[in-house]
């Protein structure tokens, strides 16, 4: 049963048909969560579990989930991802896990074997988060780490409420039925690390915690020509060396901190004139609490000089803060047993972006594999992993899930 | 003839009455140039110098000039400023100078003075370069500083070409027909200075040299989270420290030195993704050419260490680059000594902003006078002057012409 292996010629034709759904023209996908495309991938997903021969249910925030039975009662080991995308995604961001998914349940249906615990696939709601925030919503919903009620107020631009969203394209289910008792995730890297590495797999030990603040900074508008430095109350210049020390957070708390402003925005943002607004985001990761917790207080202590060095006020908001999340030793210990078993090269690894999988964490053992990412790339069009690392990706998967079936 | 006023009432009834059209719902002014708000207050003004019984003449980039006959048939004393604004703009900039222009008019008129060499009031075209660029066009075409057909081609935001905006508004006149012998221009602060020191009237002596620099910065987008610092091409982190640094150019030049960076622009401008692009202008301005070239070199500097450290490529073009401007050492010494006689205090002071009466320098002797902005605003709806600094600016306005007239 150890040499059991998915058919990597169907994952990869399943990937593919996915991948028409909300097609780009220049490559890519659009599915934003509970729109037209995405209804379509999911009706597509649904009757893929039919023919499967998995009972799909879905919950009251739309998550879809096909189970398989096995010999015993217990909870089952589930695996599972997403399939909306952000606006221009890639085909792989979500879409792996799910396929891979339903390839795992593929092969062991041709083999003909009964796991002792059920087998489960999921994709859920909104993991992207373009659409509605927060992301991660479906499994957040699910594993009880989100509000549902709020989750299904969410509004998206133009005002159209989530649930009635749900509603609109069927999937708005009854029940909030399902429980795991493991969950695995296969990924894409979105990032270089294992590609730069010249390593095949990610054995993921954890995600690291994530601290958004937005700063809106207020000053004073005033002509660029006319007023001297001294009576300035300058909230551009206020945000630039808000956002040049931000680049030094990284190096100042050192290890695996990563420090960015995204988003920066001047009002009135024009050539001759003083900003007298800014509004800026400070994205601070580290799989370290303490240490993120270090780079908060770097970034107050930022904020504060800025603050007090051009005269101008500083507004402060949070928009995310989840601390890290640790992985289950040994389940990722049989990641890399696997993957050594396989011939693999493979790397523990934390996990720099938000998954599903992390709202597990309270709930079940929980472990994720990630497979390399060319040039880093995701959230682009040009997202792309070698067909030889999904496959491999996708084995390993099919073997963690067996094992801890059985 | 030296006691001679103003209507002060007068004056400030056309300003009030200018100030209607194009007024916004909060208070200001928004009349782009060429825009039917434009038109209604050219119109306006081509009205009332008619009722002052001036030639009034349109040239091809659309300036009206009216003009008062002399004894002698020598080149003019002219004024003017300009009757466009900026879109949430006040209602005196600009405007003042050429209101104040009919006002000396009107005064002449009423105590049946004739000069000895005519007196001429102009409004010159798209003054503030908000709608098409460059700045100062009018002026800068009439007095031979910049290409006529390169501004009668330029485009706004929309396509329209500027050329056929005049005809449109039937402002695009036959030909250059306007030579001025003296030029003055009666202008708001639109800074600080003169009122922080508590002064009613500045004797303008220049106008300080004017760069503006666009830098493109061209990086790679990458997710916030997966992508450690050392492999990033962040542009966005390049632009903060090429604009933080702009912030000490002042400091480290000295003097007069202003340095700006009022408009600052990321993409894709989202909280977890490493910006692949950044737009950003840098306005620097030193009454002193040698200080700003200093201050240049400076920024030199500053971008190729930026582009160093962040490995990205920085595109770097020229927006404006206006040498300082010295006025007139006998006119400025003149206004200096009415403003005296009249019993105000009177500052010498270089304009940190470009005005229409800086593009008469080469060709005929020039000056500007200044009054006080109530909180250093302008190009904002609560640009303010007390009516009293108003009045007594318009009064050395008149004895200054008058004088030089004679």
């Amino acid at each position: 049963m150890n040499d059991l292996r998915i058919d990597g010629a169907a994952l990869l034709q399943r990937l593919r048909d996915l991948a028409r759904i909300g097609a780009l023209d220049g490559g890519g996908v659009c599915r934003l969560a509970l729109d037209d495309a995405d209804r379509a991938a999911r009706d597509r997903l649904v009757d893929w579990m039919h023919e499967l021969d998995l009972k799909v249910g879905v919950d009251p925030i739309g998550n879809i989930v096909g189970v398989r039975a096995g010999l015993e009662g217990a909870l089952p080991v589930a695996t599972g991802s997403h399939i909306d995308t952000v606006r221009t995604g890639g085909t792989l961001d979500g879409a792996l896990g799910v396929m891979a998914g339903l390839e795992v349940v593929a092969t062991l249906n041709r083999a003909g074997i009964t796991t002792r615990r059920p087998i489960a696939v999921a994709a859920f709601t909104n993991e992207e988060g373009v659409r509605f925030t927060p992301d991660m919503m479906g499994s957040g919903v699910q594993q009880g780490q989100l509000d549902p009620d709020t989750c299904l107020n969410a509004l998206d631009r133009d005002g159209h409420r989530l649930g009635d969203e749900l509603k609109r394209i069927g999937y708005a289910g009854k029940a909030d039925w399902f429980r795991a008792g493991a969950f695995f995730e296969l990924h894409i890297e979105q990032g270089p690390v294992l590609e730069t590495g010249g390593v095949r797999i990610g054995a993921v030990t954890g995600v690291q915690g994530i601290s958004w603040t937005e700063l809106t900074i207020s000053g004073t508008s005033n002509h660029a020509g006319t007023t001297p430095m001294h009576l300035r109350r300058d909230a551009g210049a206020a945000a630039a060396v808000i956002a040049a020390a931000v680049t030094d957070i990284a190096a100042d708390v050192g290890g695996a901190q990563v420090a960015t402003v995204g988003r920066l925005e001047l009002f009135p943002n024009l050539v001759n004139v003083v900003a007298q607004r800014a509004v800026m985001t400070v994205d601070l990761r580290n799989p370290d609490d303490e240490m993120l917790v270090a780079a908060e207080n770097r970034l107050t202590e930022i904020v504060g000089g800025a603050a007090d060095r051009f005269h101008v006020d500083v507004g402060r908001r949070t928009l995310a803060r989840f601390p890290p999340v640790d992985f289950d030793p040994d389940l990722v210990d049989l990641i890399v047993a696997i993957a050594h078993e396989h011939g693999h090269s493979v790397q523990r690894m934390p996990s720099g972006a938000g998954h599903d999988a992390q709202m597990f964490v309270p709930n079940c053992p929980t472990a994720m594999i990630f497979v390399p990412s060319v040039a880093g790339l995701s959230h682009n069009i040009n997202e792309h992993t070698a067909p030889d690392d999904i496959v491999a990706g996708a084995d390993i998967l099919l073997q963690a899930m067996l094992r801890t079936a059985q």
